[in-house]
């Protein structure tokens, strides 16, 4: 039995700590054999929706590696799968939703789902984690933000240019408005439910959004997100707001919401502290392809920028710039923490 | 006889000018009709290896639309098969560069081109526009920079994550520079023959350098680029450095180099121009997608936006963020630069 570990919540409520704390978004994934063994026996979605799963799967990382937090395994398209869009996992393909929304009749057909319900397996691994973490390390719960949902819902899966998502949003903006809304809907009732069950922060995935200029995220995108951080407003639970590619849209992101930004690798932590203001905690940025493909030495020179850049003040949470990648290896991920630990903040801030 | 526009490079210097000078990144494509005929006839290589013929593509949208400058067409993967590597265009799949670099012999091979020699065709198609403008309009000639050829030179094509190339970069750190120098080398005789051969502005594209933090672009990238400026630092013409995803990158993109700093669509023109400073001027910065799909009233207005964020002090070139996509309505290219050349200068100041 270790003691309790709450250096990310400290950090997220931007309170001293005696380290930087450090977890890595998608931390549960393929780059480790253990995650590997057990999706060989079973799908993505078996995985997702078998509560005992889907809790070793968040375990797997816990156990492997000196992490700070954990994060439950689960998936943000099942949110979507939920309000009625079948979804699969394709070999080759990733996501696919067969039905995507195109009309204004799609949105119209869409339900608010409730997490109970329709999202009680991601909501029972969440209570299953806590039991088995026992209060040594918090438990991140997320759900997607719904530009990024919106994204896929309209593709109806991945994709490189976003041409659907773009012609939705412009030529039927009503009809956009629509579904962002009961997208928000569904997304604050989902978190408002992971938190219920035991999440002791909660991360906002906008992960495609630095799609977007400032002028097209503020008409189209900001008040929808700010309606689910005005519904999440009394939880105790940090709100971590995430996006990619957003070196532009920080300070919107931030009037947004969120009490952590996160941040991508493009951009100096330094410089996007500043954008988004000193009250507010930040979490990154470090590239993932340095992780899978630089050396160690390569690795820990970054994370000591990284770090030198956040220093002195307090509210610095480490992390990737976005998820780490399948082709990692795992003997980096334990530099990398290792590394990140052993730099007493006070030793950091005089460096 | 049209009386002679100036008005583009005018405000590459930074001088005042009656309206803003409009061009579009990829204005003679396949969103005209009049490209696709002739593409119908001819590949893309023969196109541009055939003065004639890029000539008469280089001119199609000087016909019909109200643009500012011409830019010759040319692509920047010839600079590459100059270099000797194999390249051909397969349809569907974009360029195909067949014997990609992937170790440091394949770097040894390379050879420096001597424009005049292998890159002929296009000097010649410069030299033929040159004389049927007749100094009624200025001509724009340009190469990729050193990151973004270096990306196609090491991945054998385009990609999604340049995994290749950010291995090369990380791992053979060494043969990188020497490929690096090779190129900004091989970029600054080609533009300095250009600039010989009559192009009177140069644009250096680094399509892909947003895929890079700061710390690895000052790394691996800023002295080969700064070399590339140094080289022409003695030409009479405007040097445009333009990349995309680079609102974190822009003050380094301005330290490296140019007069004017091209802006995609994913930051407001006043910030990034507030990043790279009021000593130089500034391209950009509509979205590409906005032209495509938005309505004509929502391209106008986000245009009036970028003016309004450009008032009152000289220097900026409306373009758009990235190059035109092939699904543009010409229309919406009509009424865009009717609209920018509506706003008269003072009028736009005082809105």
């Amino acid at each position: 039995m270790t003691e309790r570990n709450d250096r990310f919540l400290r950090a997220c409520r931007r309170e001293p700590v005696d380290v930087t704390p450090i977890w890595l978004m998608r931390q549960a994934g393929r780059y480790m054999a253990e995650y590997r063994a057990l999706r060989a026996r079973y799908s993505i979605l078996e995985m997702i929706k078998t509560p005992e799963l889907a809790a070793e799967v968040t375990l797997q990382p816990i156990h492997a590696f000196d992490l700070d937090a954990a994060i439950i395994f689960a998936d943000i398209l099942t949110l979507l799968e939920a309000m009625g869009l079948p979804l699969d996992f394709v070999s080759g393909e990733g996501p696919v939703l067969s039905r995507p929304v195109r009309r204004d009749d799609d949105v119209r057909a869409l339900a608010v789902p409730e997490p109970d319900e329709k999202l009680a397996f991601t909501l029972e691994a969440i209570r299953r984690v806590r039991r088995e973490l026992d209060g040594r390390l918090p438990l991140i719960g997320f759900s997607g933000a719904p530009f990024t949902l919106a994204c896929y819902a309209i593709e109806g899966g991945s994709s490189r240019e976003f041409l659907h998502t773009r012609r939705f949003m412009y030529e039927q903006s009503r009809a956009w408005h629509a579904l962002m809304e009961k997208l928000a809907d569904g997304i604050t009732r989902y978190l408002c439910a992971q938190a219920e069950a035991g999440a002791q922060a909660l991360q906002l995935f906008d992960s495609w959004v630095g799609l977007l200029g400032p002028a097209d995220y503020r008409e189209y995108v900001l008040p929808h997100t700010q309606n689910i951080f005005e519904g999440l407003r009394d939880l105790d639970a940090p709100l971590i707001h995430f996006g990619t590619g957003t070196a532009g849209l920080l300070p919107l992101l931030r009037e947004a919401g969120g009490s952590v930004i996160g941040v991508d690798w493009r951009i100096d932590l330094d410089a996007a502290w500043r954008l988004v203001g000193e009250e507010v905690a930040v979490q990154g940025n470090l590239d993932p392809m340095l992780l899978a493909c630089g050396a160690p030495e390569q690795i820990c020179a970054q994370a000591d920028r990284i770090l030198a850049q956040a220093a002195g003040r307090p509210g610095h949470v480490f992390n990737l710039g976005h998820g780490i990648l399948k082709i990692t290896p795992p003997e980096h991920v334990a530099a990398l923490i290792d590394h990140v630990h052993k730099k007493r903040l006070r030793g950091a801030t005089t460096e």
